[in-house]
């Protein structure tokens, strides 16, 4: 069933990769409009997905992810706007050059070609990934989560509406409209249509899309991040970056797991370091260094604090929980982060420009920081315009992932009826 | 059992990433000079694999494959040096910019970390691939063709022992050493260790690792190859482009599987083109409109033309046989080349400027050419220095892939003790 949606992607694709930049900014404009003008539908087809929801018991954290309220809404049309003021990154030439023989030789960018994109409760993804896709000259395949599936069905319909009445093929964003799980599998399935999966969830989701498919998966959204607190670190300033890194919006990947603080400085740094991140309450775990420099602190903060278990230093934590560990040296740091990172974001807090190139050289994550919070990896901190996904991967893109990591290349050799001798 | 040699691996991975560019360029020409010195050993371990083939009645193509004569070492030993020559690509840095914020942020090129490459009879894949590994910073799991073990075992054990000399990790390039073809599947699924895997070898080796590994793959090596010849086209010139797409090597990937011709000039260049070409041994299989172009031809050479089978025209020949069809203009010759070409290279021969830039446009294949043979899709000849493989897969490389293709990038960003606001 779901090789006809893959054979109708596939030739919608080669349409969007001939698009011209105007006409996909037109769209995308067309789709900022239309978007807004269907509020009332789409709200009350999101009514249905948030009440069946709240039927069937969903926490209240899901039900605020799962609805698509005005403000939600006015954000997507906005973002859809934004599209069309970053640069297209279809049919930028680069590595251009003449060859001896007189060849002239270039790179060229084109589109991935067809997006599978599977992900979970949040509506919002849909109207998201079409933009992206509808920027890039890519088409998409969509499979959200079944308990959207009233709100994904009316966002396709203004999307495909929308294609049509821009001289697009509605065909270039297409939705896998049933509950059936099984249809996940399929999806994976589709290599000779698909060109890349993109998994917009969890740690699991990830996984299972790697084990399932032959189709190149981006794998992202898992960190267990570090801050290196050095001996000549400004400690007043760290407590702001760790502070910053760890409380400002935990449930992030890019958000601090853990903090390793050299044993020169532990003693004045982590008690202060519990007392300033507790008041947020942050709970810690620490190891038994960590643990004695904080066996002095009030027993009002001591009950924040506890003793790391075996797999506490390998948890994503996602929430106000922070490993602490006194290192040695800068050396015991970075195996600790060998050991024990997602190579998704880690940071060394330094005074030392020597230790700053060492920890920069040596330590090998999609980003690598020198005092700043890890909370900056992502496209739009990084200014990117729009981000496709954070990348932990280390083929094609890694960290974040902006339009041009939608895209790839072709060669392009232009001869006077040039052959090889 | 392969899990320790992945372990190595990974350890030795971390050590070649800090190796300088100077250390590597060192183990390079101490390896250039130890392969020359051990060329006695080499070619006696050689000979017991030849020996071996031969009794086990092996092909003269087969065996000539497999040895390793003076005159390919010598090569080796060039290639080797001549990679010193080229620039590293570890440690460039690029899409340096200022945030606003005053956080300063980059791109900069790491090794990709381990590969795993599997290949079948050439022992000189092994010193190619150490060479290319070394000097990119990469380590590098070996699996030759169990008929070549003792070529292998002897190369590896001189790469070892250089490597040592050197101050790098032997693990650094490490081999197989077993003909147990199980142990390719257990390679496979090393992808806690392993970060790329690259077959060298035919189609079905490239689709026994996609299907069963986590690992992504560089797919290449296979292409069904097409040129147009347009009505504009210069049909002196173009028989000489034919030729040479077509005969110079046609064993190889990149050489001319299906010659479309637009019917303005079937009548007059088709005769032309089968009595060029039949005089260089080449067969012909021809669509029932070229066919009736060619229904004048004399006795002779009409012995060379065959009516097109069904899948003749989704075969790659690999061989001196042409395929040959008529096509009505450029729309249905892309038509065509959309529906059969393996995306590896494709080009049209025209004097229209418009026509040129419609195929380059609207041809998605990793080398799109005009008014050239697509024989120049390779590394050496688009100037890359070196070639690790020609990928005909979209993503991270696309075509002829060079050192940096051995690469991937981490972002630096160094800050004041900056927060995300």
């Amino acid at each position: 069933m779901l090789i006809e949606t893959g054979s109708r992607a596939k030739a919608a694709s080669r349409l969007m990769a001939r698009a011209s930049s105007a006409r996909k900014d037109t769209a995308l404009l067309a789709l900022a409009g239309a978007l807004d003008e269907a509020r009332a539908s789409i709200q009350s087809a999101n009514d249905i997905d948030v009440q069946t929801a709240r039927a069937n018991g969903l926490s209240e954290a899901m039900l605020d992810r799962l609805a698509l309220n005005d403000e939600r809404i006015t954000a997507l049309c906005a973002d859809l706007r934004h599209l069309t003021e970053l640069p297209d990154p279809v049919g930028v030439r680069f590595d251009e050059t003449v060859l001896p023989n007189g060849l002239r030789l270039r790179k060229q960018r084109v589109p991935l070609g067809v997006l599978g994109v599977i992900y979970e409760s949040r509506p919002n993804v849909t109207m998201d990934v079409a933009g992206l896709a509808i920027k890039t000259g890519n088409a998409a395949i969509l499979r959200g989560g079944s308990e959207t599936i009233h709100s994904n069905r009316a966002l396709v319909a203004v999307i495909q509406r929308t294609l049509l009445a821009c001289d697009l093929p509605a065909d270039a964003v297409q939705f896998i409209d049933s509950p059936d799980r099984g249809l996940i599998l399929e999806l994976l399935k589709l290599h000779d249509y698909i060109d890349i999966i993109i998994p917009r969830g969890g740690a699991k989701l990830h996984a299972f899309c790697r084990e399932n498919s032959q189709i190149p998966v981006i794998t992202g959204g898992m960190g267990i991040c570090h801050l290196f607190v050095d001996e000549s670190a400004d400690l007043t300033a760290s407590l702001d970056v760790i502070f910053n890194a760890k409380v400002q919006r935990p449930s992030t990947c890019n958000s601090l797991d853990t903090t390793l603080v050299h044993m020169a400085v532990a003693d004045e740094f982590l008690p202060c370091l519990v007392r300033h991140l507790a008041k947020a309450g942050v709970s810690f775990r620490a190891e038994p260094r960590a643990l004695a420099h904080l066996s002095a602190l009030d027993p009002a903060l001591s009950t924040a604090v506890y003793a790391a278990g075996p797999e506490d230093f390998d948890t994503e934590w996602l929430s106000l929980v922070l490993g602490l560990k006194v290192v040695a040296d800068l050396d015991e740091a970075m195996a600790h982060i060998a050991r024990h990172s997602s190579a998704h974001s880690d940071g060394i807090l330094t005074g030392s420009s020597e230790n700053a190139a060492r920890f920069i050289a040596e330590v090998d994550s999609a980003a690598v920081y020198v005092n700043a919070s890890t909370r900056f990896t992502d496209g739009g901190q990084f200014g990117l315009g729009a981000e496709v996904a954070v990348s932990t991967q280390r083929l094609h893109a890694r960290g974040p992932m902006g339009l041009p990591e939608l895209t790839t290349y072709k060669w392009v050799a232009e001869g006077q009826y040039h052959v090889r001798v």
